[in-house]
């Protein structure tokens, strides 16, 4: 029986303090009068903290506070410095690249994409691509990146930065991180050489993104589908990754266990029914569509019988996955989220009647399975803003 | 984005360094140089910190420290008090209330048990047992408790100390811990009747049980069948209890979408396939037997046919909703525990060949299935065992 941790010390401390005023400035424009009462923290303590974030760039004044009521000098607005660090974010697809910066607010400043089919290029050939695509939306933002993150359509391992395995693109076991820099450094971006790389997977970047800009409760799962299909379980606020970091794998969920054939080994996955190839081939129409999300949802809406009838049977397999997961996991929300989002209108009816039917040992609110609003921009959002959520929650570190 | 907390302080870093050295103590017998060294912190501060977790009873000197090899007086050891604050649990069981004390350090130190068919009585008449029992047990360890925990066979909502659903007992909305109280004042208990009062689900404190003694990895599935079947989530050490406290009902998860009809009202749960009822009935015998887990691990031992065949389909049921719960949690290791501790050898051959076909996406291991021994006396371990080591945690606490 040991609990873990070191001494708490004075330098803690104030890394610790600079976190939580740093944390009341980002949750709105306040005084330091102000920062002071919701902290707890002494006014002349607030100041010091203050001047040392606004030395950092992360801090800056902006006007007058919203006046107090009470008689004096009104304090000046504290506020997020617009030209602070700022999050890179790339995103590298199966038939695109895609890249954006946002400012310390987690407002975006630029993003670009360009189509690529990546499927079978070499992991050097799309790295050049997405370094060159990172230098151009890091120039035309002018900010200065305090790191990248870059989203990529596979398992990432414990070893940094590492994709183990991307079966969409053909790659397995591919240092990302490490190919990313000698590439920067070609595309003539040295700068962006020297950062912090950090890669994760698309599934887990989108939900994260849905947690911390989708206004989501704390504890939720967050299914979406780019090549492959992948959950986020987001709980306590943090994203669940797993002993090894495989956590989220919803696709090969067992949903009919005597079910067809799945190309990971498996019979009856989740991807067999309501997976790209899957769907498209029960809707009659050929694999590799170019954008098959945006195709369905046009042949869907102008009432295309097959394509309805092949997303209904796609939302009641997602369903039976789903309940299998809310059994597991109790979230509080169920998000559709990634290219589902945009297919949620005619997914969500069978969804909804299988976790009626199934989910009754607990309290289940049809409410509660509800569809992004940032859909399939959630992956390069979360990455980018994790970058500048970092800075936040420890704006003391070198 | 909001940071939430409060402002570090030195009452806070006293805490902290009291739990910090009590875990240090926990962790086997110290000088209060070793501690120091181990913890960072002065020598000075070691011996104040001690002193204070001395006078409220929970360290005790053992004798001269192991010999440093050093000249000089050696320091002697110090231990967990054997005398100091106690954990006192509890269990309703369907077919048997149980209870125990165990010590500061988690040794048992008093443990009881007595059948009683609980199905359908009241939860007054149950309790007023378990009182009993408490007062018993207490009496006869002769220490103090801190606390007591109980474990229920059923779901735990999140209003303290309520149990919302325990189907097998025939229990809904029963205010466990309010109706402890004045049963363990009218079984002259009155000292018991003011201490906190904690309820937990079964599986829950399994899982805690085989965490905090079974030396599990941080990340693991616990998996236990008593009246239903639960399971254990525990991850990065801590347990994963759901949005509402309702997660780890593996029970009804679907293990075949279209198979028989669940008194839960959904089909093809796995409790239909691995559950008491189910595999009694595929074993041919009747409903209800007493001790159906000592009963089918002995006519299986004795070689009967139809138990095992039941036994290994059930097996086969678990290795499905196993695989599921792999690719959503990855945990490190999967433990089969509570009952199906006992019945590992005829269970475990059919989940090994589930597992082995249907986990392929990410590494797995035959080695990470596992079997508890702790088994059945887990809930009730970890009942008790989480009385001492919330103190053991914040002994800082009034």
């Amino acid at each position: 029986m040991q609990v873990r941790g070191g001494p708490a010390s004075q330098q803690g401390m104030r890394r610790a303090n600079l976190a939580l005023v740093l944390g009341e400035i980002a949750a709105g424009p306040k005084s330091r009068a102000e920062v002071a009462a919701r902290t707890g923290l002494t006014r002349a303590a607030v100041s010091s903290l203050v001047d040392e974030l606004a030395a950092g760039g992360l801090v800056a004044e902006s006007g007058p506070a919203v006046p107090s009521g009470k008689v004096g000098r009104p304090g000046t607005a504290l506020v997020l410095a617009p030209d602070g660090p700022a999050g890179l974010g790339g995103e590298i697809g199966v038939e695109h690249l895609a890249a954006c910066v946002v400012d310390l607010r987690g407002e975006v400043r630029e993003w670009r994409r360009r189509d690529v089919r990546n499927r079978d290029r070499t992991p050097e050939a799309v790295l050049a691509d997405l370094a060159e695509l990172l230098r151009e939306v890091s120039d035309a933002a002018g900010l200065t990146p305090a790191g990248i993150a870059v989203a990529v359509p596979g398992l990432v391992g414990a070893a940094e930065g590492v994709v183990v395995r991307a079966p969409n693109l053909g790659w397995s076991e591919v240092a990302v991180a490490a190919g990313l820099r000698p590439a920067l450094r070609r595309a003539g971006a040295t700068g962006l050489a020297g950062l912090p790389i950090g890669i994760d997977n698309e599934a887990n970047l989108g939900g994260l993104a849905e947690h911390w800009l989708g206004g989501r409760p704390d504890s939720f799962c967050h299914l979406s589908a780019e090549a492959g299909i992948g959950a986020a379980l987001v709980v306590d606020g943090r994203l669940l990754r797993g002993a090894r970091g495989f956590a989220g794998e919803l696709g090969h969920v067992p949903v009919r266990p005597d079910g067809p054939d799945c190309p990971c080994g498996a019979r009856g996955c989740l991807e067999q029914y309501a997976g790209e190839q899957a769907v498209l081939r029960a809707a009659g129409l050929p694999g590799f569509v170019d954008d098959w999300v945006g195709e369905l949802a046009r042949r869907a809406r102008a009432g295309d019988a097959a394509v309805r009838e092949a997303l209904a049977a796609a939302g009641t397999a997602l369903g039976i996955a789903v309940t299998g997961a809310v059994n597991l996991i109790d979230p509080a929300e169920v998000v559709l989220g990634g290219g589902y989002a945009e297919l949620g209108e005619w997914l969500l009816p069978a969804m909804r009647d299988e976790l009626a039917a199934r989910v009754t040992v607990r309290p289940w609110d049809d409410g509660w399975l509800t569809v992004s609003e940032l859909g399939r921009r959630g992956p390069l959002l979360g990455a980018a803003v994790g970058v500048v959520r970092a800075v936040l929650a420890d704006p003391g570190q070198d």
